[in-house]
């Protein structure tokens, strides 16, 4: 496409702000002649490194956080519904995905979605990995060679070494964005990036 | 002016995007005939209620939050320093506020708009009680009056009684806004303020 950098997408697919920037990112990146490279990684690993205990589970800020996702999905005019299930492990559906990348980029991307949207909006159980082979075959894809491709050490190392680079990046939360090697951090920082696709940076 | 009901801004002094939220809440809520209600807290109280610790302080989060402080003061177009001494207390700056507010509720804005500046432009150590005698004097207004008042126990438990009530509706940061009952946190949701003006709720 261009010779520009590529914007970085850092996410977890059970973060309900990632799932709304998911939503956006690739439609703003590509108004600005941009490719996004999306990079699943392990959230927890991040709250570890800052110390910070699990947004929902923070006194008075939790409560307020879960009216704030719904609050954003309708701002944005994003389908969404808190999942019976949360949060649950994201780790299947990431490898699946680093598996698929290395396949297929634009596969990879399109699953990625799917596995969003089972969670966020239909609250299906991203954490069974039956579910998340479920979505490869939805998706027309092989399920057979998945299911031996995310067993596989390569593959695990795949999902850590991810989340490590983006931690020493300075990931703390997701998403988490890098631009021309400045970091946005938030789904509400959607219009800075794009002011700073547009200016170069500000 | 108007029946409908006010918007309410909690802040603290030294809460950077509060300070932020400060130079646009009066304009968004003015173009929807709303007034807006000042009320400086105690963020150290809410921080304590919530188990938090210092945004600054935190590892990766903190780093991130200086130069997301400085990039937001930018995108809204806001003067903006970092001050040399953070944090520091704002409690005699809210005393201060709640007895010139108690005299004149206009000359408490322009007041309240002059502590912000003097800490986040020109990095004066707004804890000290001279200084914000000094700041009530540039305004015009009564240095005797204001120095006794502020040690008066009324006062004092003015500032305690608005926090303890802010606490209570759910704030857990600042500026957190009450806007008919639904509760809004950060300089960066404007945006949706506007929108829930515009629309009555969505």
């Amino acid at each position: 496409m261009t010779d520009k950098l590529p914007i970085v997408f850092y996410f977890d697919f059970t973060s309900p702000y990632s799932y709304l920037a998911s939503e956006r990112i690739d439609e703003l990146a590509a108004k600005y002649d941009r490719r996004v490279q999306w990079r699943p990684v392990m959230l927890g690993a991040a709250f570890k490194a800052s110390g910070m205990p699990l947004l929902v589970t923070i006194p008075l800020k939790g409560e307020y956080s879960k009216r704030d996702f719904d609050r954003s999905a309708r701002f944005m005019g994003i389908p969404y519904r808190f999942p019976p299930m949360f949060p649950v492990s994201s780790l299947s559906a990431a490898r699946a995905y680093y598996w698929l990348h290395g396949q297929d980029c634009g596969k990879a991307r399109e699953f990625a979605h799917a596995v969003f949207r089972a969670y966020w909006t239909e609250g299906r159980d991203i954490s069974d990995t039956a579910v998340v082979l479920d979505i490869v075959n939805s998706q027309g894809l092989e399920v057979g060679a998945c299911e031996t491709a995310i067993a596989t050490q390569e593959i695990k190392d795949r999902v850590k070494n991810e989340t490590d680079a983006a931690i020493a990046l300075g990931m703390f939360g997701a998403p988490y964005f890098m631009v021309d090697g400045e970091p946005f951090w938030g789904a509400d920082r959607l219009p800075q990036i794009e002011k700073w696709l547009q200016t170069g940076g500000f």
